[in-house]
């Protein structure tokens, strides 16, 4: 199987565990067999692989989700990265293309297109496989998964079947209804649109290249920033006739509130929490190593990450956009392709930073102009490049660097340290890279 | 006037604003007048103050709260140490004793005895200050202050004057009752007893040397240890029939719970926080530097500190001690005599500790056995002295101590740092002290 898994962008939908820059599908949320927490990205791929040991993984997003891509599914995984946003048609187009050049992939083939985010068991991508063959087979030029719906949703947009076949000819596409619209759908046998389906490679080839003006996967992805940003069911889906549709019954969740996250969770809490036994249906989801204690609290959501405190109730918590959007706050965790950093401190002319790096990994090489910068190694071995002279580190080595001096660290093995900023003007921006020749 | 504030013990019934070595008197609660925040013990002690500018303010307190008593009232407060908690009797004799041998206060003249965190405004001092008067005319041993009751609590005792004037003997005292009792006795005109009274300075003497045998103040404090711990009300008040009750009507509240604590509280909100239009009732309480955001709830009460954070239904809370009585939890945030340290990170080899000095004060010469210790300042400018060694200190300076190396750091203006603690077996216990001789 081919499968192509949209990342989404990032969001606030789950602040505090996402923000501007942490994506929900790389918050680790879910427990596995052996007690750890994995990602929706973790999951889905893990899930994928269990289904088809051989299936060719490729994730389209944004250059911003590479380092936690790669930190958490490793360095393998195929990644076709869009230089900006430009909506689905040319980001599917650039990742079809990047299976057909980069991968080499047939043009006979079937690619699935899937969100990276579906909260599903594995027979779930086991339909997906079945979606991919049916493609191969070449009676329509795309197959759609239609999910069976189990409530009338106002949330998505439907699929009216031609027939109750477990694969049929689609007859209408229905945008987003009413409620009320959504039962009358239901009864007339409409399935959900989960924005997944595959075709033959050749088809979205052929449609990239009437629409756009490129010769291959490097070409079409220099020239991306100038691309129309167009979606794929309008560039494509409106206008094909010849669609069928593959029915799924099995679990299927949408996990992009604070309420439908949470009803997945195995457990009520996540993290150091105590609930008194007033509470009733309470989640807590706490990223810090303090306790969260919960008392008399009935349908209500708690989270606290280094980014901050949610308290909601339950339903409420779906309108939590508008309200974080207001928020003026500096990042305090972030995920980079060396590891990972936590602010630990804000202080006028200081900043403090926990910095973990992977083994193997290094920063790059870089200097600011107006901070100083301390680094207290506090456990794991690594080198440190301070303007070109190296030198080994261990825990309890402390290296000072003034503003002006070009510094990098890389870890042997996994690698702490606290690092101390000071200056009058501290900024994420105050950096330049430079290239280190070693 | 000569007052003596009983502060009582730590607790945890406001977690996680105090805690077992926090107590809920030195948490800044109370917007002033200048927009800054206060304590309870700075409240009373202002209040005191402008009733009466040349009051003779003593705070009866155990040796751990020494420091947070100077850093909050200034060095300038008298403080009657108790070396070991003894009850209130023993603990009354020593401040008394105090009074008379060290602040050489007449035998004749009145001492008033208040806890030091009572919720009042400047009518209540005016009151106390007629409560010493009336003590020093004699007609009777003590003069209790009375509260005209607002409702039937079951909290407190009941006094019960013999008559209905402002000023009168006292019949009878009653324990604490239930409601229907609490409401026959305030048919029958009775006062709560907010543990408030005076007496002649003679008379508490001549008590103490009859239950206790010691000859002056610094004998009393040598054997403190050894008293029997014993209540003022068992000791003295139970046996004593010369007792009158003066009526205060005025505001009085005793803010012991979050419920209560919440109600002083001039806005609903202190520190960073977001509630939307949902929200009904809510206090948020936030000394972290990130951002609660309450969605949608309805008679709660929210908190964070360094220690944890506590989500509560407003009734509910006062069920708060059992609940976090059972975590156990390194102390996250404390005033020392010299300022205050605060955990900004726990690793498994590691501590980092921001550590705040107040100018002109300097940490105890120490050593630790089994870790460590890299000092980053961050700001200000002090003198370090590590092992005999002085030099002096500022911004961007490191101090790399090993393990068993004496070190010690003082304060010439404001001066912070990022302390991290390096070792296997890191404890609080973990700390030899030294006379410094320079």
């Amino acid at each position: 199987m081919n499968i192509v898994l949209l990342s989404g962008g990032s969001g606030k939908r789950l602040w505090p565990l996402s923000n501007d820059i942490r994506s929900k599908q790389f918050i680790k949320f879910f427990k596995t067999e052996n007690s750890e927490y994995e990602s929706m990205v973790q999951r889905v791929y893990r899930q994928i692989k269990m289904v088809d040991t051989d299936a060719n993984v490729i994730i389209a997003t944004s250059k911003t989700q590479v380092s936690a891509i790669h930190n958490q599914l490793g360095e393998k995984v195929g990644i076709s990265v869009e230089p900006c946003r430009k909506d689905t048609f040319p980001a599917i187009a650039l990742a079809t293309a990047y299976l057909h050049d980069v991968r080499k992939i047939g043009l006979e083939e079937s690619v699935v297109i899937c969100p990276v985010d579906p909260y599903v068991e594995n027979d779930y991508f086991e339909a997906l496989k079945d979606l991919g063959k049916q493609a191969e087979k070449g009676e329509a030029n795309l197959v759609l998964m239609g999910i069976e719906p189990t409530y009338p949703s106002e949330k998505y947009g439907y699929i009216i079947p031609a027939t109750k076949n477990q694969t049929s000819i689609v007859d209408t596409f229905k945008e987003k209804p009413d409620e009320e619209t959504a039962k009358s759908y239901i009864a007339r046998g409409a399935l959900w649109n989960g924005g997944v389906f595959a075709y033959k490679l050749k088809y979205v080839m052929d449609k990239a290249h009437e629409l756009i003006d490129f010769t291959d996967y490097a070409d079409l992805f220099d020239k991306y920033e100038t691309l129309e940003k167009i979606s794929f069911d309008y560039a494509v889906v409106e206008r094909e006739p010849k669609i069928q549709v593959m029915r799924f019954a099995g679990d299927w969740k949408d996990l992009g509130t604070w309420n439908t996250l949470t009803e997945a969770m195995d457990e009520p809490t996540i993290g150091e929490a105590v609930l008194d036994d007033a509470c009733n249906n309470v989640n807590v989801v706490n990223e810090l190593n303090v306790p969260i204690v919960c008392m008399g609290m009935k349908n209500v959501i708690v989270s606290a990450s280094p980014e901050g405190i949610l308290v909601s109730d339950r339903e409420q918590s779906s309108y939590i956009k508008p309200i974080v959007d207001k928020i003026k706050q500096q990042i305090m965790f972030a995920e980079k392709s060396w590891g990972s950093f936590h602010v630990i401190d804000v202080d006028e002319t200081s900043l403090t930073i926990k910095v973990t790096l992977n083994p193997g990994h290094r920063m790059n090489y870089h200097s600011h102009q107006r901070r100083d910068e301390i680094w207290n190694v506090i456990s794991g071995e690594g080198t440190v490049i301070v303007d070109g002279m190296e030198q080994p580190v261990k825990a309890g080595d402390v290296i000072t660097m003034q503003a002006g001096c070009r510094h990098t660290i890389s870890a042997v093995t996994e690698l702490k340290l606290i690092e101390v900023q000071l200056g009058d003007e501290i900024s994420v921006h105050d950096k330049q890279k430079f290239v280190l020749n070693v």
